[in-house]
């Protein structure tokens, strides 16, 4: 019985730059027996890479689950020249809420992300779940890496993107793209099962104040500690963007889907947009969306369970 | 009470590609007692822009109206080194159907049509509106001929953008913003009173096969010549493009508009892309759009009421 479950349990890996939403997603992840965090990997985003190792290794260390490797990942974007994008002001200056946590007594892996991606992706072809949650450059890397990595990942559920909508690092572009135009278009386009939740899409599922109230009185596992990191996000926004995109790992039936390709402008001022083409229109000209493959874009959410679905794996102890 | 007629009609330049629906819009406002046609500029599109001006010479002659001067336009765009897309395929080589209409008798005015645009605009300040139905270059060159332009003109009306929506030429460009993509983000950010109508408008409004009909049975004006060019037309799509603009012009209370920036990206493969802001979000950073002045885009049109109209005037002898 235990084997069977087991087996219909999804494998995923996280690729993340927590970040206090990241955190939440990471311990909705743990709470959830529909998935099995097989590891994390960490890249830059609401924080450098080398913090976002520090704080998976310390959130694993708070979950009690120092058996889940971390793999560091790139500390530069795959478009040459870019300076990183940090959103500390939303994370505090440790990307944590500034609570002055202890450093972590673990260490990464001596893999890099992208080749903990790859190895883990042809270990069980078809059967892991990247769930990323920051700048695509780890994945991009993967598929430079390992020309079969596309194949052989099971599907890549990814955070990023604003279709017909404006971003929100500037009217073009969301943050996770932003962060790596060049990335994320190979990314996009490289014909892996992708899964893509934009802004569109995260800023429909919101966490009151009053979700917050129920976390505090709770003795749920993370609540206390959740808590805690969530004041300085609160002043920002109440937005799960990131749990969300591991919930969709979880049950993908709460989300509605539109089919299309989707490519990334790399320069200009609309550097970082995502356009998705949705095939309902025949173009006389070939376009640079032809003949690439489609890729799934997330257009409505159950909001109401999502955000039920998540107070209750982190009320439960 | 002629003269307060007069006073209340509002002086229109139609900047024309003609084309097969430029030739409707140029009817339907030539039937329109609350517009008063005081020229034509002419501009590459549909077809070059020589052809262009020999069309709307022989539209002019059509119309029995050759009191209205026709001033040529660029032959080139403000993007340097861009190959002209000329949409011949939807209007035949001729630009109107193949009809083999004889050559005008008559010939543009020796002013170019950004001259032309600029010194009507300062001989009536804020009592000109510029009724732009192909790519923006005659418009963007008025703006750089006379920094005082943009105060000058009344309002432009411009037929260009992709608004949420893909695109027509590829998913990302609509044809008159990607035919000359620097010269619309000069326009739209001059700092004129601009009302922009996208495709996201323009597929709303629909000529039926009905319609042609009740064209072809009238003894209106200009039906009968509509009916023979249009057949080309209708092969490709029924819209009636251009021909709302001009009805923009005549009542602008037959559609919604909302407000904002829009900037246009020039290069890349999402050239040609028009991106609002509508500044329902605030940015951390300084971005592109701000500082810039808003304008107008159209939301929403009453269709129903727009067909009526057209029909009608067409229908009028």
């Amino acid at each position: 019985m235990a084997d069977v479950a087991a087996k219909e349990t999804k494998k995923i890996i996280i690729d993340t730059d927590p970040g206090i939403d990241d955190a939440m997603a990471i311990f909705v992840a743990l709470q959830s027996p529909e998935v099995q965090v097989i590891g994390l990997t960490t890249i830059y985003g609401n924080v450098y890479t080398t913090l976002a190792t520090r704080n998976a290794l310390h959130l694993l260390e708070v979950a009690g689950r120092t058996d889940i490797p971390v793999a560091e990942g790139s500390h530069v974007t795959i478009t040459k020249g870019t300076k990183l994008r940090i959103a500390d002001f939303v994370h505090g200056a440790d990307g944590l809420g500034n609570q002055n946590f202890p450093p972590p007594k673990g260490k990464p892996i001596e893999q890099s992300a992208a080749a903990f991606l790859v190895e883990q992706a042809s270990l069980y072809p078809g059967k892991v779940t990247v769930v990323a949650l920051g700048p695509l450059t780890n994945i991009a890397l993967a598929t430079q890496l390992d020309p079969e990595f596309a194949k052989n990942i099971g599907q890549i559920i990814l955070l990023g993107g604003a279709f017909a909508v404006n971003g929100n690092v500037n009217p073009a572009a969301e943050a996770n793209i932003f962060g790596d135009p060049d990335a994320a278009d190979m990314v996009f386009t490289c014909g892996a099962d992708i899964l893509a939740m934009g802004i569109n899409v995260t800023h429909q599922v919101v966490l009151t104040d009053a979700d917050r109230e129920k976390l505090a009185m709770s003795n749920g596992k993370f609540a206390q500690y959740l808590c805690k990191i969530l004041d300085v996000y609160f002043s920002y926004h109440h937005d799960a963007y990131s749990t969300k995109v591991v919930v969709a790992a979880v049950d993908p039936s709460l989300f509605t889907y539109t089919e299309g390709v989707v490519r990334v402008q790399t320069n200009g001022i609309t550097r970082g947009l995502t356009i998705l083409y949705n095939k309902q229109k025949r173009f006389g000209e070939v376009t640079e969306w032809c003949d690439k493959p489609t890729v799934n874009v997330a257009v409505t959410v159950d909001a109401h369970t999502v955000v039920k679905l998540v107070m209750e794996r982190l009320i439960e102890s």
